[in-house]
């Protein structure tokens, strides 16, 4: 089974690496990081670097894509090259996926026309500006398409998609194998959870490392 | 302040990229991936290559270190300059962490002599062999030194440190902000939680692992 993770500059680490390190582990899988070309791609903050080891070119096919969202993905949803291998890739997939705002490039593909679907919280209304009537869940099965909310529910829902491709075992096993047995120190993850000054804390970080990717 | 995550080959990316996508958000936080020569480095699975954008010597006193597990860490933590690294950068760091087996080589420098300390269920016996009093916790602080238990769990820790550092709003606003309201479709992440076919999986896919990263 080949599965695809397409970056871009400017994603998110962890909506990638979240769904890889689960995916990674599915008995046959192969995962591929993809780019326009096969090049080191920087994350959101500039302090990281993963590399795409193929270009989208290369993986026209794969059984499984799965587009992690960051704070270009505007942008990139109205890159024409990423655009119309996801449009692609996805009329031939098993299963096409998203974290985060990876949604809002699935949505410029034209894959969420009339699918529930979810993203970050803070980016909904953009993703409905898509085509997709946004929910608020963390993770959204409509046929094929699987969405998953900000960053960190990847994780979440590469094991529901195991579960889907390999059955509850399978899923369960990969579970343990990377202990996720979740504890956060807090109960704030979610919008309507944390306190209004960490809201407020959010959305200056999130406007500053926009302008700064936009600089 | 500056925070180091030291890289290497067979190294578990989520472990290393689950406290990074916290400790990034922390403001002020500059994050360096380090490694023996600035280079990508191979993960466990050999599907994934992160960049280390330094070496090691290039960050001789990071304010706060963080050691990834992975299936060679038992190797590493026989490696001299890692641990002579790793003993010298704690000497001075404000924190001193690690996620998973990334614990053996905080013990192999001997920062873990008779401190309470975690790491991934699997590795329990061979941590105690390293001076440490293991415990099952899924993160536990001692002083200035923070282990976490297996792969995903450095996010947990991650989010507690930042508390610690920055108080809890700052923490509640990270995780907003990496929507880590964690939705598990199963409660098998813990040893004891998963179904015995699922525990037996495990064991047979890490023992695989080991031997391919020993190949």
């Amino acid at each position: 089974m080949q599965i695809a993770i397409p970056l871009y500059d400017g994603f998110t680490a962890l909506d990638a690496v979240g769904p890889y390190e689960v995916l990674s582990r599915l008995p046959g899988a192969r995962v591929t990081f993809v780019a326009h070309e096969p090049r080191p791609v920087s994350t959101d903050n500039r302090m990281l670097r993963v590399v795409a080891e193929a270009a989208l070119r290369d993986v026209p096919s794969p059984d499984v894509l799965c587009v992690p969202g960051g704070v270009t993905s505007t942008r990139f949803a109205a890159d024409p090259e990423l655009v119309t291998w996801v449009r692609a890739a996805h009329k031939r997939s098993t299963w096409t996926t998203s974290v985060c705002t990876g949604a809002i490039i699935l949505g410029a593909a034209g894959v969420l026309d009339g699918l529930r679907a979810t993203t970050h919280w803070i980016d909904r209304e953009e993703l409905a500006s898509h085509g997709a009537e946004v929910v608020s869940d963390r993770v959204v099965f409509q046929g094929k398409v699987v969405t998953a909310a900000g960053v960190s529910s990847g994780i979440d829902m590469a094991l529901a998609l195991v579960a889907r491709i390999a059955g509850d075992v399978v899923a369960q096993a990969i579970q343990l194998s990377i202990e996720y047995d979740p504890q956060p120190p807090f109960d704030a993850g979610a919008l309507g959870k944390a306190p209004p000054e960490a809201e407020a804390l959010v959305r200056a970080a999130i406007a500053a490392r926009q302008a700064a990717a936009a600089a």
